[in-house]
């Protein structure tokens, strides 16, 4: 249940409403950020029963939340969420670009790529330390030595870093280096890793699991949620069908149903999406139109060369005139992006 | 495989080559507004000797084509296929617009959503007369009295008709109305009915099967060029998957393969693609800018009181501000839409 | 609606029943089979009122449908339909065995099926006349020389033929010859030829299209019944998924539903499930333990020559001592089996 | 590469060929109880010479592993893994069946499944203490103190227990109960925890993924081999598809391929895979005649009282009498089993 406070309500008001939710056993979320104060309520059984509320100092009303996501869902929060990363806004309306490649190969290779992305204009920078891969025997990422060199991508570029957590154990060594934390595709489900993201503050970029619905790419995110973390972007990365003819079934829509049903910023990632890289821009320009906060994707200086997913991997030519495409794009459709 | 003809090949030399092809036991086409002239042989198990060719009057070259699917594939012909609907053109960079309701319910609705159509500057107008439906107590079409209204709308309206056909025995009766004849998701690998429309020369719209591989979709494309019906666009309209929250999930990047490995024109359609009107917009200004031929969007007069698909239909006033979207998009992506 | 008559209504309680329903605009079809007599009815818009029937002379209940299939229903009627296939019973328990090559190739070749098919005392042979195929290139089936084949095949061994129908032009060329139309899972949503096929009283056994849920097969299967073909049987035969280890994903949970929900019997085919020869024989085993009216599998006399399939279809000892195994567990789970 | 050795090499010889693997920077592992002494090769990028083997004391052949998981094929390890569970082993023919509920909810629930576990024969105890659950306000077990219960569990009745380790954290507290660690469908590609899970010993219970492949299915236990933890069961609980009335697809097939291509013993999970109490015993019956070497399923003493999961959990009568149905079909397939 959201209890919705009058615009004039005091701080102390709120405190109110939020020591009788405790008091009848339940959780109470102050909602940040929304044109009007709110409090949420979860881990009650059932119905809380709204008279214990209603005729509180300071409460406008007391409505129910339909769905089984409740803090993620516009119905608590209907003003969309602007996550903030280290100065650079993240669902303001803008787009996010996204530039680098799947995984940190060498300081050379970490530096030309960061040169481009710089050179494009985006404002974060990709590259994988810790890479979760399918094979026991596949290159998995140079780890504390990739991150060396993302501190280092930090330190030359005004670029913010966007690289992935794979475990609880390496978190915080990841969240000293990192402005945003990726939870990949794979651990989307990987409750102890939501739980220990939430517990801090860095933004958390959150990808949809490769046959995750969206209401359970929904219920990820109010893990972190309910611990306090809503510096939450949620990504759609293609999923997993039938057809062969890409690597993965990249789902547009997910962007306009998440855009609709949470009032959380969402990143689009066509590289993953279809993994081919000739097919990246034609994708990365729809999801610009579709209403994405982002836009995802991968370039390497040489992608022939790459260690992972090269062949998804745009050569910098091809990355900056998409670049250069895509903020055209929203420009264009900057009224029906919100 | 393909005989590449030299531009100054005689009609005399590509009919040598057509009888060579045949004295082997073996079927050739004639491919029809490639920049070369040009003959693909079918039916052959396996490979023919190149050599029975080489040394003729005429011939360029002999190429193998790699993939199962043939005369569909842009390795048998590299310029895109312009289909010729009664004078407009399908294919050839423009924007192919396609507005109307789900069924024909009416004359009044029809004549309502043709208005509106019409007003929108789209060239063609869809509506089914015949409409398979999953239960045998739904609303199967108003059948011959729905192709008289819409051989009203074709009399009244500069506009295209794009309508189904369902079955062979009434085959003759839709291509007496339609200038496309729609062959739907779930006929898409009914081979009888391919095989009736590509004996006949109209332009057939073919719609991906819900569950079917791009591969199989030219397959059944191929069914039809085989017979020498080269008027054929390609549809995707949303797939199956385990998602819930769309009716299907619509598959751009279907165009953008499509675009790429065959010649054929693309339309999309994402009404059917989301099922929920007001999903349809983000995605049809992404199909745009992804490359697709034309875009296939349902409008209804009212859509609360629509017989069929009734919530993803657009009311009128968002239709008609979609398609001015979609043709300032296709404008400003001219030089990407190829 | 269902209207349950008691046991000592007459035929003319029933007629008037009837009557009524169809003075009401609706359509009333008499359940066969059942303990008690009942009509259904169908083609009403959402509820029909009691009153009208519940004092009738002969009525014993009306129970509302709560599935949007009717006449398919167990709740329409409880007890098991048993097909009789010209003197053989498909559904009161008993096992059937169909098996037969996937194509008619030649009539050597179907003797020699038949041959091993008659040995292992399976009383039902399939094999295909007119085969649909994904590429036009591919081979079609010997057409009306196959079905010449299989009445020969008739003629000489006690085994009933299941055949497949592929459109309504040759439905009653292939009806002439079969004693069972096959319905393919391409065609399971082809209205026209349910239709067709709903009409006329041959013994129809419906396969579940590819992606297919089970309330679409069940919606297929209704098409025939509502035009008053009950002699029905289902077939699961392998969907769509993402495996890509096994041709499809032979879903033996259908098996179990079909048999709760419906009182159709239902035939599993392990050969198109899988699609691998030696995975056959478990699978088609667990078939028999998890209920199934019958297992439809492929044999060939020499299957590396086979124009279709040959990768699935069983070495005549394999398929011998398959069907010994599959027997000896009928016996075994009788009592599991009803 | 799989170095094959003589039956009469010594150890020697087999640490020699270790020892030039290592030299050569790759990895040696030692293949546990094959009917010939054998070393595999793995993290080497692309082919081993083999003539730097072929010469070698007790070196019978070098053989090429055909397929990218490695330890875990049958290619590199003929004769069945028989995992020994304090005693009581799984894969040697025998039907191994895990009885017990969802989660352990209580004291007294868990007692009262336990007892009804160890009355029916079965030697294994199934129940989680940690329960990763969708939504972060659902239960999530009793965690501790639910191993202290498995723990009495495990004292009071001849029963090996097996229950879920959800991360890495807690490992040690789980192994100190559990005799084998699962691993749920939801962590199947947590590498940090397949990495753990593989340093230590305890046998582990592997669920394919909801929409894993059966290769990265392989993949996973390949991270466990290489690790050096042979114990390793492999489990098939459901696959995501597009059917709904299931609560997923159970993959029956898997099984199959599972013995067909790995040498690790596989288990069936019905209860997961189908989701719905009446329809488990059919599927667990073909569980077992179509080759796994046991059968997970799920029972509760109150099946409407369960926090989670009941719909899919037998009573206890139901469950003894499945026990009873599935022992005689393993009698009677003894054969075929393997």
């Amino acid at each position: 249940m959201l209890i919705v406070m009058t615009p004039t309500a005091t701080d102390d008001d709120i405190r109110a409403v939020c020591a009788r939710v405790a008091e009848l056993g339940f959780t109470a979320h102050r909602i940040p950020g929304d044109a009007q104060p709110a409090v949420c309520i979860t881990d009650n059984d059932g119905s809380v029963a709204e008279e214990k509320f209603c005729n509180m100092a300071g409460v406008a009303d007391c409505v129910s939340i339909t769905r089984p996501y409740k803090l993620v869902s516009r119905e608590a929060k209907a003003r969309s969420t602007i996550v903030d990363v280290d100065g650079v806004p993240v669902g303001d309306g803008s787009l996010a670009i996204i530039g680098g490649p799947c995984a940190i190969e060498s300081r050379e290779q970490a530096m030309a790529a960061a040169e481009v992305v710089a050179q494009s204009g985006a404002r974060f920078f990709r590259g994988g330390a810790f890479k979760p891969r399918t094979s026991p025997y596949s290159f998995q990422g140079l780890k504390q030595k990739g991150l060396d060199i993302l501190a280092e991508v930090r330190s030359q570029f005004d670029l913010r870093i966007v690289t992935e957590v794979k475990d609880v154990e390496t978190l915080n060594d990841v969240a000293a280096v990192a402005d945003v934390l990726q939870i990949g595709a794979r651990n989307m489900q990987n409750y102890s890793l939501l739980e220990a993201a939430g517990r801090q503050r860095k933004p958390v970029l959150l990808k949809r699991g490769i046959s995750a619905t969206l209401q359970e790419l929904f219920m990820s995110a109010e893990y972190l949620l309910s611990l306090g973390n809503y510096n939450v972007i949620l990504c759609e990365r293609g999923i997993r069908t039938f057809e062969t003819m890409t690597r993965n079934t990249f789902d547009l829509s997910a962007v306009v149903m998440i855009k609709h049903h949470s009032h959380l910023p969402v990143i689009a990632d066509p590289s993953h999406g279809v993994g081919i890289d000739w097919a990246v821009p034609p994708l990365a320009r729809a999801a610009v139109v579709a209403g994405a906060d982002g836009v995802m994707v991968e370039t390497h200086p040489q992608p022939d060369e790459a260690l992972s997913d090269g062949q998804q991997a745009m050569a910098p030519d091809v990355y900056l005139q998409l670049v250069e495409e895509m903020n055209a794009l929203a420009s264009a459709c900057a009224p029906v992006r919100r």
